[in-house]
C-alpha cells in the first residue's frame, strides 16, 4: 500500500484545528501520583481558541487526579490520524464558567455539567505540546506545538 | 435524539471479543512513577484469546513506564463504543517470541519489531478489568470483567 504524501506542517496545523472545532470526544490520560496508577477515559471537549474545556465529576479519578497534579494527555481523533496534546489543566468551579461559556459547551458536548446533582469541576487545559501524525511517514515533523507555542503562524 | 436500547451482558462480551481479533489499535495509558506524569499513544496489538500482545521501544516513555510499574489501562474502539481494559503488563524480549507469535503478530499490525534496528520489547497485557459502553445509557453494567474474571461465561 503507497501512503499518502506526508502533510506539510500547515497543513497539520489547519487540519489539527478543524477537528478541535468539530470533534465532540478526546481520551483523556491522567495519573496518580501517589501509586503511578495511570487513568484514561474518554470525555467531550469545547475548544475555546487556545485552550481545551473539559467537565468531570470532581470525585472521579480524573477529577482527583487533575486536582492532584494538573497533568494531562488528550488523544484526538482516530487512531491513524491523531492529535496528542500534552497539557496543563486548570480546575474551574460551576461557579466560576459564564452562563455563555456554559451554555457553549452543553451546546457542543451534548451535557451540561451544571444541571447534575453529583458534584462537576470544568478544568481549563492550557496545550504545551501538540503532535499530530495519521501514518509512519509523518512520525517526522509530527511536533505542531512545543513549550505553549505554535511553530507555525 | 432516541438511544438504541442498551445492549445486554451477553452481547458486549461478545462485541467486545469481535473487537479484540478485528481492531487494530489501542489507546495505551501508562504513568511514570516518580512523578506522575501520564502517557498515551496509540499502539497496535494482537489478541491471544486471553491477553494482548502489544509492542514498542524499549526506551519509550510507554516501554520505560511499563518496566517500571506493569500498570496499563487500554482503550479501544471510537469513543462512543468504547471498550476499556485494566491489566498488568508483562514484558517480552524479542527472544522469548515464538516465530509463529511474532509472525501473527506482525500479520495483524503491519509492522514487525523483530525486524527494527532500534531495541523493542513486546508487553502481555493480562486484563483485570473490561468495561464497555456506547452512550449514556450503557453506563450502568458496563463491568464485563473484575478481578481477572468475566462476568458471564
Amino acid at each position: 500500500m503507497t501512503l499518502p504524501a506526508a502533510r506539510t506542517l500547515e497543513q497539520r496545523k489547519r487540519d489539527t484545528l478543524r477537528r478541535f472545532e468539530r470533534d465532540v470526544d478526546a481520551w483523556v490520560a491522567t495519573a496518580d501520583p501517589g501509586n503511578g496508577e495511570p487513568y484514561m477515559v474518554p470525555l467531550s471537549f469545547l475548544w475555546e481558541g487556545t485552550t481545551l474545556l473539559i467537565a468531570t465529576a470532581t470525585a472521579s479519578p480524573t477529577g482527583r487526579n487533575l486536582r492532584a497534579t494538573g497533568k494531562v494527555r488528550l488523544g484526538i481523533g482516530p487512531t491513524r490520524d491523531v492529535i496528542m496534546i500534552e497539557g496543563v489543566a486548570e480546575p474551574l468551579p460551576v461557579s466560576e464558567i459564564s452562563s455563555e461559556l456554559g451554555d457553549a459547551f452543553a451546546v457542543k458536548t451534548g451535557f451540561d455539567p451544571r444541571e447534575l446533582s453529583d458534584p462537576y469541576l470544568y478544568f481549563r487545559v492550557r496545550p504545551q505540546r501538540i503532535q499530530a501524525w495519521r501514518e509512519v511517514n509523518e512520525l517526522k515533523d509530527r511536533e505542531l506545538m512545543t513549550g505553549g507555542r505554535w511553530r507555525t503562524p
